[in-house]
């Protein structure tokens, strides 16, 4: 039992919030006020030059609390966030944006980047997993599920092959290069795949490509008009996680 | 008033289903034992050669009973159930099985039938309406919407064009054609479109074209590996009809 994970708690609205650092890593928990062992988990991840507090994350986060009762965790990617960003890192993110402002690709230098963050990110995530577990209102037993479009699909793809203990996920928007689609290959749990159908630097074709490499015999493709920005969430919500990590389990309500 | 639109009326498991009949156009209707009037009422059409109690159909409309409190209506298409088929419309139906036992394609033949069948069913569909908003317990004001797939679809497209009183639809695993197209341009009402990904009769390309083709502003595409023939539809359940048929309205408790 480690309760000295957490730095700070707050409840807010019915929602206990809690700070966290695993290594160097800082994170957020959600949890109802009276969460149990065996509760599901879902773990979060934010998107590209974002972090653990992102307003859209926060919003699942609590909807995934209040509506499903479920426990919620975010990490902070490597040079997001609250975290130092190596110069490395930053020559990365000076590139893209120069690339972008020159109408050049930033293909290459997403995938160089990435790969980079993928490496350090899973590791991570593991160890942030195993901290969590020890926590006794969460315990060893309970259902885990991922949840994250474009850099957190970037790592959530190799996490989910690498990290037996997660058994659902949702993905999407993500920029396609081959380690991710050779772990694409490699996923055979239950997938949700979301599509911005319009997105000016993610091809709708390389989106319907991956959806096609996922090993999973349990997917369904989630598409909509517009960019990864305008994720119409209200609109694809499939109750996909309360399905997959609460299957049997008690009712819940929807609003 | 007309209640002598119905020939039968059963209670079977919290479900009131009774048979009418419209002109020469036999239906079912499916309501709560306590549904009151502005209670949401959805279409359901059936796919090619099946029928208005087709088990799949039955299925949801039962659901969509029991869940969301909603009444549901089908009627038969013409030549398809309880209804005689013209020598003409057999004569398409025995081209078609011909062309798919030689393997060789079934365009032309299904277009100039869709066509004939959607002449047909659409005035149909609009005077069950007619009739179903005389019964006391639906009344004028009610919302409705309208779900089907294939030639339900092919049907539904158009007639949501022609039929203002339908607000929300459902689509999907439709052959494509002109008029088929060029209906779904007029289309402006909340849609989602269900895409089976790997229909061997039915084109992944032409559905997706055929989605981008919508002028729905919220319209949300769900696609999944499989024909149309195995539509996960508790996969990709989202709660369409309850949100748009019932904004605000009261919770329901899902499975």
């Amino acid at each position: 039992m480690n309760t000295s994970l957490f730095t700070s708690a707050t409840t807010r609205d019915g929602v206990v919030e809690r700070d966290f650092v695993v290594g160097e890593v800082p994170g957020v928990l959600w949890s109802p006020v009276d969460a149990s062992p065996g509760t599901p988990l879902v773990l979060m991840g934010h998107g590209g030059g974002l972090h653990k507090r992102s307003r859209g994350l926060v919003a699942r986060a609590r909807e995934a609390v209040l509506r499903d009762g479920f426990v919620v965790a975010a990490i902070d990617a490597p040079g997001h966030g609250d975290r130092p960003r190596s110069a490395q890192d930053q020559h990365w993110v000076d590139t893209m944006l120069a690339e972008r402002a020159a109408g050049r690709s930033m293909a290459a230098t997403i995938a160089d980047y990435n790969r980079s963050l993928v490496e350090r990110a899973v590791p991570e995530w593991r160890a942030a997993l195993d901290a969590l577990q020890e926590l006794p209102e969460i315990g060893s037993g309970m259902p885990i599920g991922y949840s994250g479009m474009t850099l957190a699909s970037a790592i959530g793809i190799p996490l989910v092959v690498a990290e037996s203990r997660i058994t659902a996920a949702v993905f999407g928007g993500v920029f396609v290069y081959d380690d991710i689609t050779i772990a694409a290959r490699r996923v055979t749990i239950p997938i949700e795949f979301l599509l911005p159908l319009d997105d000016p630097e993610i091809d709708r074709q390389s989106g319907l490509d991956l959806f096609d490499e996922f090993a999973s015999e349990d997917k369904t493709l989630h598409a909509f008009p517009g960019s990864h920005f305008t994720v119409p969430v209200e609109r694809v919500d499939t109750r996909f996680f309360a399905r997959q990590l609460r299957p049997g389990g008690p009712a819940t309500t929807t609003h």
